[in-house]
C-alpha cells in the first residue's frame, strides 16, 4: 500500500481545523444561547413574541378556604342566625363572586369543569340580569355528576364544548373585556373547600386581549 | 521519507481553514450583534436575563402547539435531519423550556402532575448546573404512570407532596424569584400536544412575592 501522493487523498484533519470547528461549534451555540435569551425577553430575533406587555395585576385568590361564605350575609337583609357556620367575612370565593358579579355587559367563561352552586347561581344571575355571557367548557366533564352545564343550557345561556378526547383544560374568565380571572381553579366545590389551587386577578389589556382572542377562536372552533 | 506517522505532524493550511476562519469572524460577528441588541432590551448578555421587562406581565403561552421542539435543534450542533418532524421554530413549549432554562439560582415548582419529560430535563439539568430545585407536587398524582417525581428524588432534588384525598392542584414555578409561569398549564405531554391551555409569564414583584409565600407555606405544611 503506497503513500498518499497529493494533500487531497490526504484525508487528515490538521489540528488548526480541529479547533476551528469547536470554535465555530461554541460561536453557534453562544448565537442560539443569545438568540433563545432575547426571545424569552420580550425582545426577539424573530418575531416579536405575542403578549409582551406592562402592568396590570390585581391581586391573587388562593384556596383552600376554610369556610364557605354566608349566601344570606351576601343577600339584602343580612343573615339572621345566632351562630352561624359560614363566613360573614371575605373569603377568596367571595372575592373571586364579587369579581364575577361586578359584570354589567359581557362575561366569557372557558373553564374545564363548574359544579360549584354559589358561582353558577352568580352567573344565572348577571344572565337574567342582561348581561351577555358565554361559556366554553370540556365536553367530558359537562356529564359529570353535579355538572351545571345543563341548568345553564336551559336558561338560555349559550355555551359549547370542545369535541375532543383532550382537554378543554382553561379555567379562565373575562368580565366586561376588562378583567381576567385565569388559574388552577375549576369551578368545583373541592376547588374552594379543599385543593390548594390559585386565581389570579389581572387587568392588563394587552394580556386580556389575548384571552379574548383564545376565546373567540375557541368559540368559533366548537360551533 | 516514510508516511506521515500521524496528524500532528501535517502542518497543512488546507482551504477549509481559510472557510473556517470566515465562518468564525462571521459568527462572532453575529454574537456580538445580539449582545448589543440585548443590551439595548436593558438585559445583560448573561443567562437569565429572561423576563426582567418592567411591569408585571411578559406574555401568555397558549397550547395545544402543533408540533413538539426539534431536541437536536436545540442543542449544539444543532439537527442534522433531512426533514425533521419535529419544530425549528419557537412553540409554546420551547418558549416555556427556554424560561424554566433561564433560571440560574433558584427554580420553586409547584405542580399538580410531571409527567413531560421534555421538561423534567430541563429541571434535571438545571439542578446539575447547581440552580436550587425544589418541588412540590400530588401525592396521588405522583403514582401514576410516567410521573418524573421518584426520577426527581433519586438526582437529589427535594420533593414534597400534599398528604390528603384533595388535590394540590397548583401549576405554578417561580424562577430566580423575578419570573412566575403560572396556568391551566400541568406539566404533561398532554398538556402540550393535545388540550386546551394556559400559561402567564408573569414579573410583577409583588404578584411573585404572593406566589412565593404560597410556596413557603406549602413548603412547611408538607413536611
Amino acid at each position: 500500500m503506497g503513500c498518499a501522493s497529493s494533500k487531497e487523498e490526504v484525508a487528515l484533519t490538521p489540528l488548526s481545523d480541529v479547533n476551528a470547528a469547536k470554535e465555530v461549534a461554541d460561536l453557534k451555540a453562544q448565537v442560539d444561547q443569545l438568540k433563545r435569551q432575547l426571545a424569552s425577553a420580550g425582545q426577539s430575533a424573530a418575531p416579536a413574541a405575542a403578549g409582551a406587555v406592562k402592568g396590570g395585576v390585581v391581586e391573587t385568590l388562593f384556596f383552600p378556604d376554610e369556610k364557605l361564605p354566608c349566601r344570606n350575609n351576601r343577600r339584602p337583609g343580612g343573615c339572621k342566625r345566632q351562630h352561624c357556620e359560614y363566613s360573614h367575612t371575605p373569603t377568596s370565593l367571595s372575592r373571586f363572586l364579587d369579581y364575577l358579579g361586578s359584570a354589567t355587559r359581557t362575561l366569557d367563561i372557558c373553564v374545564f369543569t363548574i359544579t360549584n352552586d354559589d358561582i353558577s347561581d352568580v352567573v344565572l344571575e348577571l344572565h337574567n340580569k342582561g348581561v351577555r355571557v358565554r361559556i366554553i367548557s370540556d365536553n367530558d366533564q359537562a356529564h359529570t355528576q353535579g355538572s351545571d352545564i345543563d341548568k345553564f343550557r336551559q336558561a338560555g345561556i349559550a355555551v359549547r364544548q370542545d369535541k375532543t378526547a383532550a382537554h378543554m383544560h382553561h379555567k379562565f374568565a373575562i368580565i366586561d373585556g376588562r378583567l381576567l380571572l385565569n388559574g388552577s381553579f375549576n369551578w368545583t366545590r373541592q376547588a374552594v373547600t379543599a385543593n390548594n389551587e390559585n386565581v389570579t386577578v389581572l387587568s392588563d389589556p394587552k394580556l386580556i386581549a389575548s384571552f379574548q382572542q383564545q376565546f373567540d377562536k375557541l368559540w368559533d372552533m366548537f360551533k
